[in-house]
C-alpha cells in the first residue's frame, strides 16, 4: 500500500432545517476534525433537502468520488426521515429490519411506552448493513459498504463517530501550523505565494480578520509531512520577519 | 408569469478552512434566511476546496439546476483566492480588470500603502460582470449572469446581501409556524404524517431535542400559502391536543 495515498471522504447533510436557515449546522466541523484524526480528508460537503431523488443523486456522486461517504440527518421515526430509504434506493438494495437494531430499540423503549410502528422505522436498514452503536439512544447509525449513516443531532453523531474511531483505514493525517501577523494580507501576498511555491508538499491558507479595530491575518500551513511542514513554517516566519513583520507563532 | 413558480438558489462555499474544520461556517444560515426573504429557496449547498476543477464542476452543476447561484470565499488578494478565475473558466469567459473596482480599491488603499499587484487581484472579474458594493472594504462582490460571488468573511458577505436586497426576482416566501411538545417524536409520528397527508400545500418537519433532562420536539409547518399554513397548523394542534398532548404555539 502506498504510504502517501490520500484517503478522502464526502459528507452529505440531509435536512430542510439547515437549508431554511432555521438550524445552524454543527456537524460539518466536528466530522471534519474527526476525519483528519483518522487520516482521512473531507473533500466535499453537500447539503440537500429531505427528498429521495436529491439524496440519491448526491449519495451516488459523493460515494463514487471518495473512499468514504458520511451522511447526517433523517434517521428518526417520523415521516420526514427518509435517509435509509433514499440510500437503499441509490444502492439498488431493499430495506429490511435489522434484528439487532430491533432488539436494541425494544430494550430502550421498555418502560418508555413500548415498541410502535414509528419506532420500528429506526430499525430499518439497507440489506446487508451493519450497525453503528450509540450509548445515548436506542437508534443506531448504519454502515453499508463505504457509507456511514449518522444521526443529525450533533451530540448523537459525535457518539457514533466515537464508536467508529480507529476502525477506518486512512493515511497520514494532515498536519497544520499557524502563524499570525497584525497586517493586511494584501501586504504580504507575494511572500505567501513565493513561500508556497518553494515548498511543494505544503499548502498555505491566508485567513484575514478585523479585530480590536485592526486588520490582521492568520497563515495556516498544511502538510502530511511533518519535516516539510516545519521547514515551510520556518521559511515563512523568516521571510515575514525579514519584511519587518512581527510574527505570532501559533496565530493570533 | 406563474405566481406559484418556485425560485431556487444553489450556494457554493469555497474554502479549505471549512473542510478542515478550522472554521465554523456562518454563511449558510444567513444566506438561507436572506434568500427566503427574497422569495427564493436555498435548494442545495456544496462546500469544496480551493481547487479550480472542483469549483468549476460545482459552479456548472449548481447554476444549471437553479435560478441563482451564490458563492462565498476566495475573493481576497492572496494566492489561494482563485474563485474569480475558477468561475470565469467554468463560464468560458476571460478575466479582466473592472475599472470601477480598480478605482474603488485605489481610493480605499490611498493612505493605506497604495495599490499593489496583490490588491489589484481584487479588481479582477469575469468579463461582462457587474460589481456588488460593500461599505466595509474596498473589495466588491461580483455578479456575472445568475452567479453572485460574495466574500467569505460573514459580516462582509452580509453587507453584500444587503446591497442585493430587493433586486432579485423571486416568488412567494416560504412561510413557517412552529408547534412544540414535551414528547418523544416517535409517540406522535402517526399524527404528523397523517396531518401532512391531509394538507397538500404544506410540509411538516419534526425536530427532536433533549433539554432540562426531558425529550421534546418542535414541529415546523411550512407553506408558501398563508391560508393553507394556518389551516394545517390548526389541524395539527387539534390532533395533538385530542391525543392528550400539551402544545406550545411558537415552539419550545
Amino acid at each position: 500500500m502506498d504510504k502517501d495515498r490520500i484517503w478522502t471522504a464526502g459528507l452529505l447533510i440531509i435536512g430542510d432545517e439547515i437549508l431554511s436557515g432555521r438550524t445552524q449546522d454543527r456537524n460539518i466541523a466536528q466530522i471534519a476534525v474527526w476525519l483528519n484524526l483518522q487520516g482521512i480528508r473531507l473533500a466535499e460537503v453537500r447539503i440537500v433537502a429531505d427528498d429521495m431523488a436529491r439524496i440519491g443523486a448526491a449519495v451516488n456522486a459523493l460515494r463514487a468520488q471518495n473512499d468514504y461517504l458520511f451522511t447526517t440527518g433523517g434517521i428518526g421515526p417520523t415521516h420526514d426521515d427518509i435517509t435509509v430509504d433514499a440510500v437503499a434506493a441509490a444502492l439498488g438494495l431493499p430495506v429490511v429490519v435489522h434484528p439487532r437494531a430491533r432488539a436494541a430499540l425494544e430494550a430502550y423503549y421498555e418502560g418508555r411506552g413500548g415498541m410502535t410502528e414509528a419506532r420500528l422505522r429506526m430499525a430499518r436498514v439497507p440489506e446487508g448493513a451493519d450497525l453503528i452503536e450509540n450509548a445515548m439512544s436506542g437508534a443506531p447509525g448504519i454502515r453499508v459498504g463505504n457509507i456511514f449513516i449518522l444521526a443529525g443531532v450533533p451530540h448523537i453523531a459525535s457518539l457514533m463517530l466515537e464508536a467508529l474511531s480507529g476502525t477506518l483505514e486512512g493515511g497520514r493525517p494532515l498536519l497544520s501550523r499557524t502563524l499570525g501577523c497584525w497586517v493586511a494580507e494584501s501586504e504580504v501576498a507575494d511572500i505567501l505565494s513565493a513561500t508556497e511555491r518553494a515548498h511543494d508538499a505544503c499548502q498555505i491558507g491566508s485567513y484575514p480578520f478585523f479585530r480590536e479595530g485592526k486588520v490582521g491575518a492568520n497563515f495556516v500551513v498544511r502538510s502530511a509531512d511533518a519535516a516539510a511542514l516545519e521547514s515551510c513554517v520556518a521559511d515563512l516566519m523568516h521571510r515575514l520577519e525579514t519584511d519587518g513583520r512581527a510574527v505570532a507563532d501559533g496565530g493570533i
